[in-house]
């Protein structure tokens, strides 16, 4: 299939163009990696936009039937929703955790959702791109929302939330205790925190881990870019249905907020010129790396300064190695 | 003075050494910065290590009262103090409203505490490097512990957390409120938090606040270097010299349980080696944002993402121009 019959179809909503694409868009391969960006720049060129929704929570949380429940939620009323899956340990696990269709089976049958497992051979570096691509050919394609999960490991919520209108953490009951306390720098992105598996005997407990969010939220300085009394904490139930819809109602009137007042086009520019810069930095440091020579001089500086060296001083000599660009 | 008496003299202890041998470190001149690469290099070669105690706090939490009284605290133990501070705000105000002696005045007068106002003129990027061999020539010139303050603007804190043993957060009575809500982030660097002004009628306020979070802090996941029961919340009073030997005896217990498991050095390693690889990668920014050309088409094209290009087209632009180092 020629790039443009690819884009052509993808713009018309064909999902397994969608597929092809994505698949494009993950390949290392030089040719690929060329078609990927004309079909990116082609997305790009539809100025189509879905709302950008990050979800992260530690294993054991309920990612996927939450996903499931709140996405049926969503195509109920309409909306596409198109779920990508951002997984750095599938790298080494070789498979992906995140993202799998058997654990979301109803909403990946579902005709207005699309559901994308995470690359099997990912790591974090590719990763940005290739999530960001992506997402913009979900939303050449017609979705209403692209969901980005991620598992809570290290950067990958840094990188989604970075790429994202919204960020959500979700959280099962007893979030206080060591098994799933939230690692340090999560709180402080999310702009919705939502409990789940508030139903049954865990009802209780979940509007104790609720209430206990909320009152650390409000601990911490409020950002320009949330509404009054954001971000809160809520308390839902993927298995019984309940707090779906007050989550929906909370995201819309976060998004609806920032976007009256612009807040959401400048963030969506000033995370593309920062995933620009970064590119362009990861450029020239490849090019360093790239050098079987310079990687080694750079490694064996590494290993002087750890051992006592000046920093600066380390510095200042592999500088000296490295000819002006 | 001879570069080599300098540092004799600096070794010896002599202060007014130390404070000539700061002024090199901090000038932009060429060749003061080339003796300063020298007077560096010969205070590593003393392998003198103090402890570095990072503080931070919003303005009106009372960080240089707080920093008097623990200061005395310390020195009355027979420990030499040198306090430091770091303020990005400076370059604009002009002026420092950091380690002013003249709210320190009992501290600035004792014979083992040296305070060093912030560089007026300083901006961020030079700020790390400025400040991490200060700290140096400080540990060279035989002092205990080297507390470096910082006000709580944007990236000074992380620029600290990443040149210190262990990071104090200093928070006044009514912690919740917005006008004193702690930037997100810094929450999850400290080591230790410490409520101030808890005397007379904030006493109670104070514990209030001391209580709200360490709740918030049981809500992280504990890190591989706090021992058991830490990060915590304790409340302190500078006025009435209160909680200050708590406020010690905690340091000491968290920096004795991670210097015996190996993680102090290991960290400083760390600290040292992540110096490096970010001077590198700054060094060869400093080439691309120093060519004007290149500066103007980094510019434009950023500009260009902005408006829509595609980030990873534009990168892929930017570095094609520049050649290989």
């Amino acid at each position: 299939m020629q790039t443009e019959d690819l884009a052509q179809k993808l713009v018309a909503g064909d999902r397994r163009a969608l597929a092809r694409a994505i698949t494009l868009v993950e390949s290392r391969r030089a040719d690929h990696r060329a078609e990927a960006r004309r079909l990116v720049a082609a997305a790009a060129g539809t100025g189509r936009q879905a709302l950008r929704i990050g979800l992260t929570g530690t294993p054991g949380v309920g990612k996927s039937s939450f996903i499931e429940s709140f996405g049926l939620l969503l195509t109920g009323r309409g909306l596409r929703v198109a779920v990508l899956a951002v997984d750095p340990s599938s790298a080494r696990s070789g498979g992906s955790i995140l993202g799998d269709k058997t654990r979301m089976e109803r909403l990946s049958r579902d005709p207005l959702a699309y559901i994308r497992p995470s690359p099997s051979q990912a790591e974090l570096g590719g990763i940005a791109r290739r999530t960001r691509e992506a997402v913009a050919l979900c939303e050449a394609a017609g979705f209403d929302v692209v969901l980005v999960e991620t598992v809570g490991v290290g950067q990958s919520e840094t990188l989604v939330a970075g790429m994202v209108d919204l960020f959500l953490l979700l959280l099962a009951p007893g979030g206080g205790d060591e098994l799933q306390g939230v690692k340090r720098g999560i709180m402080e992105m999310a702009d919705l925190i939502l409990v789940n598996k508030a139903d049954g005997g865990l009802l209780a407990p979940a509007r104790r881990t609720c209430a206990d969010y909320a009152g650390a939220l409000r601990l911490l300085r409020k950002r320009p870019q949330d509404p009054p009394g954001y971000p809160k904490a809520l308390c839902a139930s993927a298995a019984e249905g309940t707090g779906l819809a007050e989550a929906w109602a909370a995201i819309e009137e976060i998004l609806a907020w920032r976007r009256e007042r612009g807040i959401l086009a400048a963030a969506r520019a000033a995370q593309a010129r920062s995933w620009f810069e970064e590119e362009v930095r990861q450029g020239l440091l490849a090019r360093l790396t790239g050098d079987a020579h310079q990687r080694a001089r750079m490694a064996a500086l590494g290993a002087e300064v750890e051992a006592g060296l000046d920093p600066s001083e380390a510095a200042a000599r592999m500088l000296a190695d490295l000819r002006a660009p």
